[in-house]
C-alpha cells in the first residue's frame, strides 16, 4: 500500500467509525496539539492500518473494541468506541450484551462503568 | 428458565465450547476441590446463565472473550477460550487479528503474550 | 436453596449492606435499563449466593470488598462498598486502615484516590 | 517509636507472617542483592511500620492482603501471604472464600490464578 | 541518615518537587486527615527515603514517574507529578514524548487520557 | 522520512537495542508467524516511528520503558528491554533504581518481579 493509498484509508475508515463524535473530543487534534508529525504516522498506523484492516467484519471489531475497553476500564475512550459501534450497525442490546459478557474477566465493577457510558451515548444520540 | 432446563444448558455450553480442554485444566474442577456447592452456583451462573445467552453469536462472543483477556494478561484462561474460540468455528486468522488489534488499546507486551498463547494452542491441535 | 429462599436472601443482604446509598446510585438499576432478566440473574447471583455466604463476617467480606476496589481503582463502586462496610459496623478507622495498607500492593497512588472516596462519604454521612 | 524499637517489631512481625517461606522466596533478599541499605529501609516501612500497625487483627489484614493479590493477579507474592494467613490462624476456608468472593470485583480468571496458589500452598504444607 | 537528617531531606524534596502543588491537592493532607502518624511515616519514606536518592538525576526520575503513572491510568497522581518534572526542569516536550512512547507498552487509550492532563498543567501554568 | 530511510531507521535502532536478545525471543518473529504484513507495519511504526525518535536520550527512554514494564508486570517484554537498556549504556545500579522506585506507583509485588527479571538478565550476561 503506498502512502496515498494510506491516507485515503485512513480517512475513510475514520469518517466511517467516528463522524458522530465531536471534533474535539478526537484523540487526533490531541496528539496533534504536541507533534504534528507524530500525529500524523500514529493515525496512519492506528486507523490505517489496524482499523482498516478487513480480516473481522467492522461490526466484530467494534465490539472486541467494546471489550477491551470496558475490562480495561478506560471510560473516555470507550464513548468514542460506542459511537463507533452503533456508526457500522451494532444495536444497542448487542454492545450492553459484550459489556455484560465481560464482567466474568474483568469484573462487575468495569461493566457498570461501562455500561454508564452506553447509557450517556445513547441518550446523546437520541436527543 | 427453571433448575433443570438450566443445567441442560450449562452442559450443553461447555461440551460445545471446552470438549478439547483437559479434564484437569477446566476451572470447574479447581472450584469443586475448595466448594462443591458454589462451585454448582459459579457454574450455573458463568455457563449457564451468561455463555448460554444468545444475543451475539458464539463465535463473536468467543472473539470478545480473547480480546478482554489478551487486554488484561490473563493466559492460562486465554488458553481456554482460545480452545472454544476454535471449536466454534472462528479461524485461527480471525483469532490472531483480535490479538493483534488489542494492542491498540492494552499495548503491545499484552498482544506478544496471547500470541505465545494461541501459537501454543494451535500447535497442540495439530500435534 | 430454591428459589424463594434466595430472593429472600438477596433482598435482606441487599438491605443490610447499601440502605443508605441512593437508589439511582445502585447498579441494579442500570442493569435493569438494559435487560430485566440478566439484571435479575446476576442480582440473585452476586448479592444473593457470593454476598449472602456466611463463612466469614459481614465485617470483614467488607473490608476485602474495600482492599480489592482499592487496588483496582474503582471509585464509583468504592463508594457502594464503604457505605456497605459502615453499615454492617466498621468503623472509620478500620477502613482507612485497609485503604493505607493495600498501598503496598497497588500502589500509592491507588490509595490517595480510595482516601479521596473515604472522605467524601464520611463527610456525606455526617452531614 | 525509636530506631531499636522498629527492628524488633519489624523482626517480631517478620517472623510471626513468613517462618514457612523459604529463604530464597523472601523479597528482601533480593532488595538486598541490589541495595542493602534500601533493602533495610523498604523492611523497616513494609513490615514495622505498616504490617505491625495494630488497628485491625492480623488475621484480617493477611485476608486483605490476599483479596489485593488477586485481584491484581500476583501469583508470587500471593504465595507467600497465603502462608502469612495460614501462619497467623486463617482456615483454608477463609482464604478460599475472600479469593472466590473477589471474583466479583476482578474477575473470575484472577481467582482460578488465585486458587491455584491456595492449593499449591496447602499441598506444600500437607507433605 | 538520622532523623533529623531524613526530615530535612523530606522538606527540601518536597519543596524542590510540588511548590507549585495547590496545598489542598497534596496527599500528604488526605493521610494527615485519617492518621497524623501514618501520614509522617509515609512522607519519610515515600519523599525521604525514595524520591530523595540520588542514583538518578531529579528529571530522569520524573520522567520515570510519568511513564509510571501513564500506564497505570492515575490521573490525578499524574497531574502532581507532571508539576514536579516541569519543576526540576524537563521540557514539555520531554514529559509529552515519554507519555507518547509509553502507548506501546499501556495502550493508546491511557496515553490520551495523560497528554490531556499534561495539557490540563501546562493551560494552568501559563495563565 | 521516507520508506527507504524509515527501514534504514527501524534497522539500525532494533541493532542497538536488541542485538544480545536471542533471535526467537524478539516478538517480530512471533509477529511473522501470524501476518508478515502486519509484522511489517508493526515494526516500522514501533521501532522505526516510535523508538528512533530522538526527543529523548536513548537511556532514558530505556529506563521509561523498564518503568511502564515493571508497573505493568509484563515480565517477558521486561526481559528485552532490560536487555535494551543495558546495551545503550545504562548501568544495573541505574535500572535496578527504576525498578525500586516504581514501587511506590505500581505496588511492591511488582518491583519484585522486574528485580528477579533484572537479576536473571545480569547473571545470563555475565555467565
Amino acid at each position: 500500500m503506498d502512502e496515498k493509498e494510506l491516507k485515503q484509508k485512513t480517512g475513510k475508515t475514520a469518517n466511517l467509525y467516528f463522524s458522530t463524535v465531536k471534533e474535539e473530543e478526537k484523540p487526533y487534534h490531541l496528539w496533534r496539539y504536541f507533534d504534528k508529525e507524530l500525529a500524523r504516522d500514529m493515525s496512519l498506523y492506528i486507523t490505517g492500518q489496524m482499523y482498516s484492516r478487513e480480516k473481522i467484519p467492522h461490526k466484530t471489531r467494534q465490539l472486541i473494541t467494546v471489550a477491551a475497553l470496558t475490562v480495561l476500564s478506560r471510560p473516555e475512550e470507550l464513548k468514542l468506541h460506542i459511537h463507533a459501534a452503533l456508526n457500522v450497525g451494532c444495536s444497542r442490546e448487542e454492545v450492553a450484551e459484550v459489556i455484560f459478557q465481560t464482567s466474568i474477566y474483568g469484573g462487575v465493577p468495569a461493566t457498570n462503568t461501562a455500561l454508564s457510558v452506553l447509557k450517556e451515548v445513547l441518550e446523546e444520540r437520541e436527543s
